[in-house]
């Protein structure tokens, strides 16, 4: 846990380093290695280029690795500035010659440097995660728009986007929603938010979880990820939604709810799961507790406004790795973690590996998709095909090595049928 | 709880009992209540005939008199023959005047009897539970079909039935899918069944959960609702799943999955949430271990097969109210509680009350919304509008207490927007 | 569930019921099974007189059943004037000869009367559960107290008293605590009370616990029951302490503590398991909410103060069976189930059979020891021998067909030792 | 989470990054700021000399800069190889001039010069985690025997070693058993462990918790922490227990219970918690599915047999840090977390803070207490004054801002009497 600052380290150790961690991960994903069975034996990724923006770290470099392996070639950075595991990062250079950029603690100027070298490489894929590549593709760099064939998105926020642009239709290429794949959603955002989430604020603050009000703003799948191990973790978890039927799950599943002006003068903790911009802002700020706890695993640190919290502060530090403290005017001392980035990415390890394992599976199926039928598709936003979806989950369930009931044909006609009743 | 059989009761006090469940009911039913004033503004449901097969007790009581009182006529009976509250069944009939059919502990006969008396009422609008009325109406009853003008459904298994009748054209009006409305199957299907499956359980066996090894059939709506319950109190549950998506989720919330035949080996208490039959039969009856507790809180009784019970059986008796003792050739002893029908009815006393305030106000402005609108509607299953669903979301919420958050105007307009990122 | 008033029954019938419900649990009780033999090889209860003051129901009787059949002479009534299933009584009665005078719904005239019968018996031995037949043998009924060798007592409440009894020097016979032993407290105050007050609650309310705010008073055995329960059930669970270590369990354990005149205001459900009396009082009836609902798993009915309730109120009615509403001047309407006595009894079917098959064991077990040594032992409260516990915790294991692991001699040697260390 | 190893760091760097981690858990240990005032205001630890063998990370850093702070001088090493936190460890040495040896990945050679340098300064008081130093001074250290008054101890597993030393006669000074306050071993070991040995695997193994196969031996008060956070990450654990009562109660708790043999051969992660030695050994290896991940929170590292596992295996590598991978003879791969050492200080950041605040508030009024009375206290093992606890308790219900309820005159009279009853 502790880093062994004083430990001099050399580019080899950092490779070897960086290659355990993918090996660790390479014999865990084994729905991964089915796929890369697959797109051998299939053969659609042979020479396609393919760009990635996913947050660089182990998992993310089995994907790549599946990809290349796959016969495709591949350029990789990351989709945020400070989630990029840098042994991870550099093995993949150095021992698997993946074209990669990322870096953790990047600039914004070279997080966007990083994103154009993507695009110069020509990419006819692209695989996103919050669709900033897609989005620079659209604005800035139309210049790289015409070799592109088609790309996935990874999460909730950046379908969100998608599916504005195209609706108001300015959308280029046809784009696969693989966040909206019942084996992607229902899995990463909940159980994976969940977890990595812990994992992340447990060893940024080495706090006790138990016993402290804890406030998830979003009772979406993210949401009740969070709030569901925060209870496992002894919490006294509250909710805020502005839907009103998640709110009322929220409640029966045994949550408070509350809006949010209220909920924050409670919190010891805050984790926002939203999507939305300012969830949390100047009227939240000023009236937390002293010593509260702001933590953001939705998707962009907009979700936390870091400009408002500047504004009434008196100072700022860092308190310990991956913390920052804010002094407010009323004196009041609240603690940002990783810089309201994705809480689990930047100061945890990200979703555990099985989780990953199912989500990049789909994404690899995702752009064999697109590489055998990109020319049939219109530039909206498709879903995963069903049966893509259903392959994942069989290959999970043998991966768990856990069998399931099977209908016989007699209740196979009965389902299909209505004739029979009390 | 111990039934005061040596006390002797005439019909006044019969009647005083059920009023008083009624009364207590209709304090606790606070949306239905909105709903009321609602159709008695609107006069959309003035004069109407209304026919209802449901689950003859206090809270469907409730519902027949807030139609009664928003000008409808209605004929009532029950959906099961042993679900009926035989004291709320006779305080309709005698102190408000509803016409009434069911009784508890109807033979078959008795029950289909039942059924067409309502349909001998002349019913313009049918509110269907297991659509076992709309289906005579579809096949024995063909003469009392013209009238209709539409139907409301209010489970997963009538709407599978009603879909497909659809789906083959047969289908002759409309019907809305209450049990589509997410206020309706999140809640219902999952706290409903969830809490409603061990009251019956509870007061059936005396018998302790924690610690059991319990099966749950099934990990829809209503499966993990009981599954959820199952582990809050203390059980050691277990799942069957022939959906490998669902056997997932199942799997990852903490329960363990295995096919039924593995599963029943272990079971101390098995319950059956799936909609299709046979799901216990033979293979799985003969090798369950000695005084396995059987339960149903799908829909119809045909989820375990009493057949095959019956045919691997030396000898059958009544152990204890509400439980049937099968005594196999292999010497072991089953219990079947409820003869198989749904326990949670049969045995205890339904769903809680205000899970049925949300349930029938969404029933009944179903049936406003085929008064008003019948005409327009193709003979197809119809969803709920999304304005009525979150119309009761909101009156839920009020009823609860609960405020919840709103978007500003600037999270609106970035929510629809696209051009916000890193 | 529903009472089936109208249907004529007869003694005949009471015993049928009642004896069907003494074979349920006599299949259930496996540990007493394994009493009785160990009874009847000792011989150490033949013609002993037993007097017995138990919530009189079917476990109870099975533990009646087990003294008689090991050759002792049993007089029991209820500790409860609520607590009695009567057609269990007459079972015990009529088909099997035991001295019985419970009967439910018993005045406090004839509660004290049906004590007295069991002393006028002549009782070598008590069974008590409350302690009200000991404390009449040392204040009205010192008559029957030169015969008393022994007794045994079940509850928290009552070793509480039978200890400032001894303190005070005036306790007359050595008392067995029952309550203390591992076996039964650990299991019966909290898994017992846990579940049965559930049963009690939804039984009498038909209402929904999830999402309720569940207040909890005492944090003891029992109330941590309850608390783990309605959150297994959904609540959102408050607890009320006095002892600031229990306080900070609960609130590690994730639920909200505060002080009852706090906790009131927010309460839709309140459960009392102190074992104090007036822990509901005036103050905090008059800050209640509107329908605010109050039952007792403690002891005594003197945990919510009927008498100030009476005092606040302008009108009380029964507002359906087991459910008492007490109308307020400030015309709020709070609802008590089960007069304040035991929810889970009076309303409810009590301790789950297998928990009872534990405490009964022991306490059958208790009577053979104080048979075996009442001469060596002094008048004060005497815990149940270690070995006593480990032998009902070794049949419950057989009865649950769990194993357990056992120490290697090499273990046994190292956890005596103190040598080995990093 | 990421070790930077590629960034230079110098001394200086290392020493802020300690002292900011001092600086945090000085913040959060309210309870032990407390004690510091009292400490200052009674004097009792002016100038006395104490040595410490604790976990050498921030919240022990706190300890001793409060026993400092005090005016007590104060010697310290690690308790254990390789939980030191070494910026720390740093810190205190060159910023506040605590006399220290401890560094991450001691020899066991230099773990036991670290010991007797702590010893070499003359401690009068003693503070130890695992009764090594205790051990050693009644060993080979009987010179500095003489000067030692007394001795606190933090651990089950050390008070287990103590009190055998105490009946054998050998004990030659008082022992405060701290572990046996109850403001420590209901919390540390309960919410501590728990919370913290998730930190620790979590961070080693980025792998998912749910729906994993997850054994915990042992149901003391540590696996009841371990087995309770696992079923709140989603996992389905499995219990492993040497004692009846713990088994059943482990069972009711909602967990499967087997003997080892039986539980390894289904396990995805195995926890040892139990203070014994062996606890997984060859015979427990060898029947382990290929991937087992093991751990240790139980106390030394000899619960997993490493001289069993290195018997059976091929191979052993370092397969990513803190994972041993053992390839045995069988051809599957066993991971070893942390060497076998306390996974959640030498892979994690140990307890959380407000867990220690307690824990060491206890230590330091239990050293206040040797300093105060050691002439009167016998040579055996003391439990801490129950006023210390309910002292430590008050503070800390101060510190979560939460109020409890208290007694009425009349109610402390009832509690006390025996007069009223039903």
């Amino acid at each position: 846990m502790y880093s062994p600052l004083h430990m001099k380290a050399d580019d080899s150790d950092l490779i070897a380093i960086g290659d355990a961690r993918l090996q660790w991960v390479r014999q865990r994903m084994t729905v991964l290695a089915e796929v890369r069975e697959r797109l051998k034996a299939s053969g659609a990724l042979r020479d396609v280029r393919i760009g990635m923006a996913l947050h660089t770290e182990a998992k993310t470099g089995m994907l790549a690795l599946t990809l290349q392996e796959a016969g495709a070639e591949v350029s990789l950075t990351s989709c945020n500035p400070l989630s990029t595991d840098d042994c991870v990062a550099i093995a993949l250079r150095e021992k698997y010659g993946i074209d990669i950029y990322a870096k953790k603690g990047q600039t914004t100027d070279e997080y966007y440097k990083s994103l154009n070298t993507v695009l110069d490489f020509g990419p006819e894929y692209i695989i996103d995660d919050g669709a900033d590549l897609i989005f620079m593709l659209h604005t800035k760099r139309k210049d790289a728009l015409s070799r592109v064939k088609g790309a996935c998105e990874e999460t909730t926020t950046g379908i969100h986007r998608l599916r504005a642009m195209a609706s108001e239709g300015v959308l280029a290429f046809p784009v696969m929603s693989v966040n909206d794949a019942m084996m992607k959603h229902l899995f990463d955002n909940r159980y994976g938010t969940g977890q990595s989430t812990f994992d992340g604020i447990m060893a940024s603050t080495n706090m006790l979880i138990a016993g402290k009000r804890f406030v998830v703003a979003g009772y979406g799948w993210c949401g009740r990820g969070v709030a569901m191990r925060a209870k496992g973790m002894g919490a006294r978890v509250m909710v805020t939604e502005i839907d009103p039927v998640k709110a009322i799950e929220a409640r029966l599943d045994g949550f408070d709810v509350a809006p949010m002006f209220e909920a924050v003068k409670q919190a010891d903790f805050i984790v926002t799961t939203t999507g939305c911009k300012d969830v949390l802002r100047r009227e939240s700020f000023e009236v937390m507790k002293d010593g509260c706890i702001l933590a953001n695993s939705g998707h962009f640190d907009n979700e936390i406004s870091k400009k408002d919290l500047q504004e009434i502060s008196v100072s700022t530090r860092s308190a310990r790795e991956n913390v920052t403290e804010y002094t407010l005017k009323n004196g009041r001392k609240i603690y940002l973690l990783a810089e309201g980035r994705l809480v689990n990415l930047a100061a945890g390890q990200g979703h555990p590996v099985e989780i990953m394992d199912m989500s990049f599976s789909l994404q690899a199926l995702a752009v064999e998709h697109l590489a055998k039928y990109h020319e049939e598709l219109s530039p909206i936003v498709h879903l995963i095909p069903k049966e893509l979806d259903e392959w994942v989950a069989r290959a999970a369930l043998r991966a768990m090595n856990v069998e399931i009931e099977s209908l016989t044909e007699e209740q196979m006609k009965y389902l299909s049928g209505w004739r029979e009743g009390t």
